[in-house]
């Protein structure tokens, strides 16, 4: 589905695929898939809309890295993609895998047969990827003081990570035709799972430690949300319900 | 369509608007109207699809002009983006165009109620603008020696200029319902014009002087392939060819 590595001017390609095909927990698909199931079995077209979510967050960790953001040089052990392949390159191989997430999810459409299921589902990608979501949160952040309450700081953890899970959701239950009803209480379990997640990751890197007590207990307060949500969904609810309880170890 | 700049973290939003409400042609998005008149009166779905390609060019410029691109401090006798929000801003405020112009799209086919068209416009944006298109000629054109032939020129051309205008037709002629034949002429009359509106922007900035003399005749033959292309249109192009005869002077 990426082209072919070869002919590849200014090294674009094997700069996207340097970052995507990175070790990684693909946590947002998952996510994504594990939304479908609760409607019924996975086929391909959901799993490549799926998939697409990873493409966004592939390339938000790209221009996080920047020198200009956040300027890391490394990720996960690895030279950060500006660092292995240059800034020019790094953006714009961001730039291409923001770009791809929505050939894919419309490709997926196509070939589903189901374009209406598939436009919502790349809507709902756009508004949780852009200006309304992790962009914002990630705006939201730039040169800012730390958040001084637990509340401050689930605006920023609710823009800038749990958007995207929310999309994540989303774009899983559209593609497979959940009705509106199951695709808002997805939604709301992916809301509560991200910033549960950011709590957890916070935890283990030792971040916003000011507010680790309090974080501490709302990250069971959420998980317990997240599981509630999607109890009604009984057994097909199962892999989601494991997620998130997999945030407290 | 975009939110209000009230409440705007980062200055995100602000960013967006500067660049994307600075004085322009919007060549682009007549281009797709343009194509869908060929089919039949004009609607605000069709608008709003043919506006999100705006979205892209403006992103791309926001990018293009960043320090470790092109590093240009003015664009259009104004301060590039970046010169006016800092750097990190601009590049989210680009993040956030491109993944916007994914929610006009999709929202239009909503409301138009043909998600099957729109669908197909959002993967023909997303393939033009892409790594197969745009993004691909901008990694070509990075720190690679000018190209020696006509031919190199015009695919440097045919890539970081030329694939968003086929796109742009592409969107216009699919959101309106045009047929396969139809989108696929129009698509061809959108490369056409793409290379000869960067040969006359070459000329224009005497830029790339060495190929002028043959990028001149090239000009008029590239001009009077985009008006034979869309002939059989009749009067419903006549607005296409004027778009055409207009880069002669």
């Amino acid at each position: 589905m990426l082209p072919p590595a070869d002919g590849d001017p200014g090294r674009l390609v094997e700069a996207m695929r340097y970052s995507l095909l990175a070790p990684g927990k693909r946590i947002r698909p998952l996510l994504g898939m594990a939304a479908a199931e609760t409607v019924g079995p996975l086929d391909d077209d959901v799993r490549l809309a799926c998939a697409s979510v990873e493409l966004i967050h592939c390339y938000s960790l790209i221009h996080d890295d920047l020198p200009a953001m956040d300027d890391d040089d490394f990720r996960r052990g690895r030279p950060s993609n500006h660092k292995a392949f240059g800034e020019a390159t790094a953006i714009l191989a961001g730039d291409a895998l923001l770009t791809l997430a929505f050939d894919w999810i419309a490709e997926a459409g196509e070939r589903a047969g189901h374009p209406g299921r598939y436009l919502r589902a790349a809507r709902a990608l756009a508004q949780g990827a852009g200006v309304r979501g992790m962009v914002r949160g990630q705006a939201r952040d730039l040169g800012a003081p730390p958040p001084t309450t637990l509340e401050a700081l689930e605006v920023l953890h609710g823009e800038k990570t749990a958007a995207l899970f929310e999309a994540s959701l989303r774009v899983g239950a559209l593609a497979a035709g959940a009705a509106p009803e199951a695709v808002a209480a997805l939604a709301r379990y992916g809301t509560a799972y991200g910033i549960a997640f950011q709590h957890a990751d916070d935890r283990d890197d030792a971040e916003h430690a000011e507010h680790a007590g309090a974080a501490r207990a709302r990250l069971g307060t959420l998980i317990d949300q997240a599981c509630a949500t999607v109890a009604p969904f009984g057994a097909a609810g199962a892999r989601l319900v494991e997620f998130a309880r997999a945030l407290l170890r």
